[in-house]
């Protein structure tokens, strides 16, 4: 991480030739203190919890783009962004966007908060049992936060929420997990406190109905987050719509007026563009769940008109973003190095950083995609470099 | 691929220690014939339409999960299937699924069609104009086929619907597009097309706004499908259930009672448990655009008594696999080797024998997860598995 | 109402002739001691508040079915239930469906909870005073209450929750209305709060956004409820399903493990088959706000085998039932009359005895349909009472 | 029905007293040539059909609202609008939208096609019947069409769509039904259909799972269609935004800009504030099934600045009016004398024509409301209009 530029050259060398991968190795080493390694393997003992069946590692390409810069609530400064991705013209256009935003002054970006929920659901003879276990709940809150947070070093049961469904209850048990994505954690704390119940009331329960929208998209994630809740903006103007990306202000009208309706038409969930580009990207790199961006792939980009409609205010609101700084993958040696090289892995909030660098990257990509639409781009882009 | 088991052990040896990882390699030479090599890198010059701006690779954990046995309109036989994860037990909850539908007779999977499109929408100065186009485009449709066509060698436009919003058209361009997933090809087909009728009418468009769903869930994707669309079922007798999978056919009742109502409940797009878990996995070891996942986890897992209820039936439907096996990221030499081993390099319907590998799996991996939470494994499992 | 049958005739007479329809009447006069008076007519200076313009009166066809058997939190007891429609076999088959679970020792059900919102949103110059605005709110929430509670005698402001989307901040001003369906006294309540924000902070807003989902269907009245929330069940013995419904336990067994999945399919906002049929006809016999039938058509309808499959657990939860007994239509002579056939018309809970009845109704017509779906008598149904 | 304004008044008399009432009843009889008449009873023996256990008539308050000037495929001129509600402020908001439109020329409507569907579901032994069973379809096409067709002298099968879910299949019966709203027609004709599959191939149906979507939003409807799809544009003058709405058109920015993403985020179906309150109050006069409300409340109202943004255009899409001119209700003398007063009882185009009424009068209520919203006239007009 790099909290200044002192000097450095703000650009990323270009180009597919071994010594433009060596230029670019020597820029992060520069940018952000970091050697890059990919030799760095993990020792096969070292993957229990990691992956079963192992056979060896797969190479996948990875790319570095920036500088970003950010007025984040956590992240301050600039950022060179480490990446994965087989679809070509995703780092070029990430890039892209990076730099318009710098241009333009930076990303704000800001932290909202973080909770995760695993949803048990208790089954009962009739409905009149079954609501009156609502109190029960009520009323035993706190041995039942006891026995949760008793299996944990870090996570706190927020609350319980309660959903009566016919004969069935649904408790949707809201943790926070500090710097851990925290699944596992709250399928454990969740598992303990359901056989205290189950032992006090005699009721049966299943641990999980779906119902806490787990690796899919949903309605309640959006309602409710689901991880960490990130808005990001931007302020692009108009040199930099014009020099950059190839556009005007104005030219955005058209979508800003009929795309949340298209996206309504079809029944998104969400309305966005393709973030489930740039968090797939950043969570390879960098040890995430991958599958998560199935249920993180859920947010909201605006624009809308600014300074008299010269300028153009672009935001991005992500709800859900499951993503953490210790445990699983971000225990292997090249992906903890990236997470380094965005200055998350120390200090307790830094899980809410780097929510906040995925949320502010996946606004640049946004920007980026949609300037191309606009200006006509997108397609020769992805016939440019899409393509061998 | 192996189409049947000639005297080969099928149980995929077990451990975390490098001779464990040896007795696995040693294991998928024989069962697929196959070297695996995670030393084989791709040139940098060769990564042009892969990635820019690419600093190294990535190595990320691979795995063998299976056999998997398969009676597929397309796939038959068994099939050891890569993976990478970094969520511990989930290569040890594939492979179970795996062992458990093998030694019940195996999968049934059929795949029922392969579709993708791109929606582009024209604006116009009213509704009346607007409404009127719609036969412009059905009196026009040869000759845009033609240009639409012309972009490319594999591509159909099979048709295009018409959706009128407001003073806006959509047009859904459908597009088959044999072996590869697609997307790039039908943007420059649609791309083309556009220019044609924008040309030929005067009425100006954007290549798209989101109607389209790519990248993201969408009720839209669900009813008219995007990519190849799969179904995998299969019988899992009393004696599976017992032995392999902990459980009986009587104990999925309260799931299958309560589980669909608790997914719509939440607003869940698809009612499954975690097929991007599945899907994320072997989209990785085999090229795949994982942010895809974000679009494709959208499945309908099903589950129900049989013969008499002793037996379970269960089967998943994948309206939305968009996924290839020529082009972008299954051109990478480990990548491309690890398709090989599915046996789904060559013939004119190796992409949709992958999606029937792939909606099968996915159901094993449901099944495996499904039983860990009904017989109370699946906390004990993670905390054994998903921890250091 | 009636609370117990007290040697009365629990049939009521059938035909078209005007003596049947007379027979009828004196049915009602016995069995909840009303004298329906069909002549009552409102003078126009006492439709202020309910209709301008107004040129006459409608002649709405009405009806009674019953009796309905419930064992509710508040409705105790036999109903006949007044409806208004013009849908030939509606009337018929909540009959039939309220005939048969009164024969199957009637209906359970219990009122949940009742809260409405109404969801402002204020607007930022950015998203640090956006989110800094939040903890305003928490740090003003007794002097919002104060002034929101001042300009109501029944209204309560339960709490206020806050959803943070780009640089705007929605308050879901969420009540409890009494008896009142609310609406209007949520909205006058909540000008005031805003004015009252606005005033001290500077910050404009919009007193409606759409958030608050009102006579619309939504995600967010699923989860959160909106109005009354309730759920009524009831098990159908083999003999009633034989010669009632003309059914068996077993051959819902189809429609139980398809029809969830039917539903999720086609997008369908809840799973139910049409309990907007029950809501119209007695929301209009009763003064309610008939429009409102769009935003609570979204019951979950669950069925399931019960006493080893030979008879069947059917119940409704109904996350959303915007009714009450006081204000608007209610004011009306003749609905008035009918919500004091119901016995709704006194007391401080009339409002959530009327939920339960409603949700309790709902749930006979879906019995009967789902009967009649499954019997193959619906489309015989239809072609014998649905045409002259 | 008036096709242009010969000298008459075109403002209906205001007032709550008899005399008000007098006059307006003068006026319409002026404007439309309709003596209303609310003393019109049907006999009990003309209800069947209808209603059945019939104990009355009840009387619901009827307005007028108009003149409402539209440019139409089938709706040409001014119109006179009658409805009941029993919301107070409704017919006042209504009338003023129309005022509103004509002031600013009036409102351009196109009716763009009608289909409605009924969807039962097929079961089978397993996949690979089920999957099979789609071309035994396809190739009997022309036997099913003429089964169906020949239950009906009016209703037309245009096509059936084929949903593969697990072993189930769903045929998806979609007719054109000419005047009729055509729900009983297409359940007796697909019943028909079906048992002639059912003949043919032994396979079982229930003839309905809930995909049709009918008396419930879905996203299944908005994308498709149920009934008729309609779309209504006007521009309002920046003076009748002025002088009639109290606003201009800048003062929509913020509603413009946020109020998408705020129905989004609420998961409301649609877009679009309360056509349900519109649909309710034309349905109910004119002797439409006001539960199809449920699934009718599906509209999209755009708003976007216009002529530089001095004028506002404003437009509403309704995907779903399940209406008709001939049968159920329309039969009622009072129902049928307001369909006349809109000159929608003749001709084969009569539903076409009121389907353009009602999307049109839908979306003059939209105008005054959001107008209300964003000048701060809706409470008030509530506080004043919506209270005794």
């Amino acid at each position: 991480m790099s909290k200044a530029n002192n000097g450095r050259n703000s650009s990323i060398p270009r180009g597919y030739h071994p010594e433009d991968t060596k230029a670019r190795k020597e820029w992060v080493k520069k940018y952000a203190n970091i050697d890059l390694d990919d030799n760095l393997r993990d020792e096969s003992v070292d993957l229990k919890g990691i992956i079963e069946n192992h056979v060896g590692f797969l190479n996948l390409p990875m790319a570095v783009v920036g500088p970003l810069l950010l007025d984040g609530k956590y992240a301050q400064g600039e950022f060179c962004v480490p990446i994965c991705t087989v679809e070509g013209t995703l780092a070029m256009s990430m890039n892209r966007g990076m730099y318009a935003t710098r241009a333009s002054g930076g990303i704000r970006v800001r932290h909202v908060r973080q909770e995760i929920s695993r949803a048990p659901f208790f089954t009962f003879p009739d409905i009149d049992k079954a609501t009156r276990f609502n109190s029960w709940i009520d009323d035993h809150l706190g041995e039942i936060r006891d026995v949760a947070e008793s299996t944990t070093n870090h996570g706190k049961l927020l609350r319980i929420e309660i959903y009566n469904i016919s004969k069935y209850v649904v408790l949707d048990f809201i943790f926070s997990t500090a710097n851990a994505a925290g699944q596992n954690m709250v399928t454990i704390a969740t598992k303990a406190a359901c056989e205290y119940i189950k032992n006090e009331t005699s009721f049966h329960y299943l641990l999980d109905s779906n119902f806490a929208s787990d690796k899919k998209a949903s309605a309640k994630t959006i309602l409710k987050g689901r991880g960490h809740y990130v808005i990001a903006e931007t302020v692009l103007t108009s040199q930099v719509l014009k020099r950059i990306l190839n556009t005007a202000a104005k030219d955005f009208r058209a979508m800003q007026e009929f795309g949340p309706y298209a996206s309504s038409f079809a029944g998104n969930q969400g309305i966005q563009l393709h973030i489930s580009n740039a968090l797939t990207a950043i969570y390879l790199a960098t040890g995430q769940d991958v599958a998560c961006v199935a249920e993180n792939s859920l947010g909201y980009t605006q624009i809308k008109g600014f300074n008299d409609g010269t300028d153009l205010h672009v935001s991005l609101t992500t709800p859900s973003l499951t993503v953490g700084t210790v445990g699983g993958g971000t225990r292997l040696k090249q992906q903890r190095q990236n997470l380094e090289m965005l200055g998350c892995t120390q200090g307790k909030d830094s899980s809410k950083k780097f929510a906040e660098i995925i949320c502010a990257s996946s606004l640049c990509l946004e920007i980026s995609l949609l300037s191309a639409i606009i200006s006509g781009d997108w397609e020769s882009a992805h016939a440019k470099y899409g393509r061998r």
